[in-house]
């Protein structure tokens, strides 16, 4: 709407004029859809014009979510726009800046997360919750996403990505591991403390182990068969393994002593859920953190009460939440195992993702 | 175990040698039931004799509780001792303590409540959740109550009550004051936020009407029919019958500007549980406090999430709580709506409280 | 920099086809200094003309505050723009906005506050703290203010005033309001609890008085003379007399119970400060707020470390405090004791200032 | 007063009845003085005998600190008793209890910490702030302490001791090592957060540097000379030499990229204090934890507002910091660099610490 024609037109000039080294081509390549569960095609399109308060940044790598899929299946109440790019992961360098951006120079590195603009001044906002904002615009669901070479995002909402730092590795960090590290954050515990994950050994499993331990909290993994061993690897201090306890509740209980303090319910299954509440240490949080379409938490309110426990809701990272993920990965305390394949056989790695043959995270490289 | 008759009747002269106008009779008058929905026996009963750590109160009203109820029937999966005499809301004289007690003098109020002690070294008992303590023993359940006209506490968790105080007054505030204050301290408002107090026009919600409003926060009360006069009354800036509205959640998010920052269950219905997961606040907090034995509370799992909103569970209030509910009371700012009868009448009063016909709280005299 | 006559002459068309019934003049009145302690000149002034992001405002009424003051000497050590119109306390009218401002509509009302923008991604505005940022703008210092009739700030930092406000008595909300109240929280007290405000009885002082009282503290008043009566009918509960008393400390230590929980130090002298370091509770918590330019707070380590209390820097308010003491202002909770004279009588109210003789905020009428 | 010889007697008979390994002579060995600045004597003593609510510890190894040596020179405005036994760093053995002690067993490992006893009762105490309890009683100050065989305790503040741990080490911790680990939870910082300690190549500061990296903080550490090694092999990531530095200030704000988070002022100057308020990061926490007897911390009150700084009092940890300063050191997180010396050589570890000779922390073998 406020991208006039004769608004980026006028727009477009100033901008190549500072831009002698880093020109910004017409048409681009990346993966667009028309409707749910739609072919994702590969394909030329227009390179996005920032507005005045946007960068453009030129996305090396993304890594793609499971949010992702949902968004292409439309799984959630909230429909996304059509057609979509998706892509909410990306890492790259800054080609092209509005006219309001003071905080990013062209050159630098920068990246795309889940939320790409909010309002700034509604209540949520104002106390740093803005990706509760109801105007919250959302990369690769409302607003077009990182798979494709070159995408916008607001400047004040976009990562500051150090540099020198390995763009690839970083990518999953935007949003699993904003996400996980944000999740243990609304969990308040303190050093020393601690905390139960379930799925320890996959993808966003394994980056919350990591950041437990940076953190300096006791982690316990829970996840089942060979994945115990890449949990522990992780820093995992005790493991539970679900498929083969004769009693997860008493297992967890004994191995804490007396019950985690926190739990990162990072799995989704219901029945999950509901068994943290049993094994939390009493006045301690359960947070819920996946986005699954249709689960239900169940808990037992005499249980609730007595035990006095809390049931935490954690949604992605802010700003600060991201600055401070990504800075745990710079200083090499996280790592983030990932899988790199062409943007271009995106396609295929959603379907690996509906089949639930995922280990780690995959990151699409969008010059391939 | 500890009061072997050597160390009592060595114990026994020293108190009463202290004690010349105090005078402890051999006997008493209380209420007692030998087993699970028994006769509820009014008659004599041996004067407890207090352990080193306790004082012994001449209880001159108590307040009488759903809990009581529960206990009675056996409703719950701690099992209380037997033969029980009931009551956690026990105010009146100290007219003696044991060698230990430096915090009470012979003479003063006190107030027996229900934790009647904890173990003081536990990890929850050094964070002041003495309420969470493994070993907390409770008055009128595992501890012989308030039922009766002498009745023993820790001296370090009975209450002290200012002289001049208004005993019958103030009993519930042991129980049912210090719950709804401390389900309000769990919310974690700021004044001028909104809370929204389901049962508003009850015992316990007109009781929490008043706290949340002498904390300065705005109230939304929700009950139904004659009852909200009464709340208004106690201090709801806003109302909604959830009998008559069209749709209890969305007007409670237009009468709140969206929806309040906490929401405290006094009402246990599952459904009016789950219905303020659905109008609370972005953000906010929705507080458990009621103990029905069965109650289940669900919540959808993506909108939790999303919203990031929080089930907090709030037992009873710890010391603290405690001092503090009482001096809003003692301080003119809560009132509580009694109904005193004789102690005598007390299977009377469980009958109507079984039968739900009780309005605002009944209080025993046990001198009648 | 960025207000190039091309962007502007492009600019100002857009608005005014918006703006049928609202024109904005190319001058208007205002009081202008072009060197510290030089003349406050007041006269036609070109009106300013927003930047994308921000609105411009038709001021109506602008407190007159001590910092206006402070920045004409040229007290402080960072120094302010010159030439300068000061002015930060305005309340007025929305005539025009930026192509990137969503929040604000064409008459709306709106407030420019002391943070006129903030560079919001930096890790003081990603937390909040905005009034911590590095590069934030302040009106009426590096920024051109509110004595004058058109005053731009950024859209997201100026405050929202409700449809109906009276703009005259909300104009010292916006900082001294804001401040007092922002001290207030920064102490972090509950219902309840004690708060000493020294200096109760002035302009800061009444108005920190009646939040303290709508956040349901308890209030002892530090003022002397006939500032009492004022102070008592403002909301103190308690008064000491600082003048009149024999010893300070221990008045206030005795009425207070054991020492108030938090301190608000409005007066801001050396004496004050060290004073309220000894009467505060343990555990209680010294607000500073004023902006004295040479003071030093003076607290002996051995007696700060042994009652563990805490000595607290509180600047000016961020976007969610004001939006919140305005609230209080709206809804009647707090009053402020303004007089109102003409723009053009500045200088007089500058010499009153200075001679110390102001009782209450003097606020001035921007149309005369 | 309690202690009357009719109780004593007939309360030790009970306590060696259940004692039959655990024999309790009458005598043994400790160091006393009558008088302020007197002889140390190092000679039989009666072995006290425990109220109902204390246990009776076997010292087996006391930490000498540098309180013990203001209370026999009497440098404290508050009074300790005389004679006095000093010492409040004492881990050892139970061998008696009172008849209301119920978490310690005969034969259970026990710390006799700084705060000997609290009243449990009082609003401090409620709240876990017992160290700042108005009737508090202080080991080695007000109550005979750890440099005996035998000392006393409230069996709910002598600190659990877990069984295996090495005495002899975790000694300095009961004191030092809570008091530090104390310090950095008061001063709220969280994991990857810059905290700088002065005097970070002491006894004190090298814990906590320690205790800094178990909780997840970046470490810059401040003191001069050789002593920078021994601060880096502990864990600061940067350190400042206070002797050859340039500009103190500025090198830690580069250091630390904007300024530490928190600052942990181990070190007591004047000057060292006043600096940190000066290099902390706006919104920081300036922790003030030693005990020098005049000196006086000093800050500018307009940077202190503008900078939203704290300065916050640190005095020894509760009960549940004890046991979380604990839990780190049997983790392996935490050593304490000691020299034991036999508790008769007490006087030359007292003429050592006058003399600012000691480097890390004399421990005494009371068997010697």
């Amino acid at each position: 709407m406020l991208r006039t024609k004769t608004f980026n037109s006028l727009f477009r000039p100033t901008l190549l004029r500072g831009l002698a080294t880093l020109s910004v081509p017409e048409t681009q390549k990346g993966v667009i859809f028309y409707e749910h569960n739609g072919t994702l095609e590969y394909k030329d399109l227009p390179v996005p014009v920032p507005k005045p308060n946007e960068i453009l940044v030129n996305v090396k790598y993304s890594g793609v979510c499971h949010t992702d899929l949902h968004a292409w299946k439309g799984d959630w109440p909230i429909p996304p726009k059509l057609p979509l790019i998706g892509g909410h992961e990306g890492a790259g360098v800054v080609v092209a800046k509005g006219s309001n951006v003071t905080n990013f120079e062209i050159g630098d590195y920068a990246g795309i997360k889940w939320i790409n603009s909010s309002c700034m001044s509604c209540e949520f906002c104002e106390n740093s919750f803005e990706s509760n904002c109801p105007r919250a615009d959302m990369s690769g669901y409302t607003h077009d996403g990182t798979f494709q070479q070159y995408a916008t995002a607001d400047a004040v909402q976009a990562a500051k990505i150090p540099p020198g730092t390995d763009l690839a590795g970083i990518s999953p960090i935007l949003c699993a591991g904003v996400t996980v590290y944000k999740a243990l954050k609304t969990a308040e515990l303190r050093a020393g403390q601690w905390v139960a994950i379930s799925g320890a050994g996959g993808g966003l499993g394994s980056l919350a182990v990591q950041y437990a331990n940076a953190m300096g909290y006791r982690v316990l993994g829970i996840d089942a068969g060979q994945k115990e061993q890449f949990a522990r690897d992780m820093g995992c201090e005790e493991f539970v393994d679900f498929q083969t306890t004769p009693n997860l509740v008493e297992e967890i209980i004994t191995k804490t002593l007396g019950g985690p303090h926190g739990v990162i319910n990072v799995s989704v299954s219901d029945k999950a859920i509901s068994q943290s509440t049993q094994f939390v240490r009493p006045t301690g949080k359960v947070v819920l953190v996946g986005l699954p379409p249709s689960a239900v938490c169940h808990s037992d309110v005499l249980s609730h009460v007595i035990k006095s426990i809390q049931i935490r809701g954690s949604y992605v990272g802010n700003r600060a939440d991201t600055r401070e993920a990504i800075d745990f990965f710079t200083r090499g305390l996280v790592k983030s195992p990932i899988k790199v394949v062409g943007l271009s056989e995106l396609a295929k790695v959603y379907q690996l993702m509906e089949e639930n043959k995922i280990l780690g995270r995959y990151v699409v490289d969008t010059s391939k």
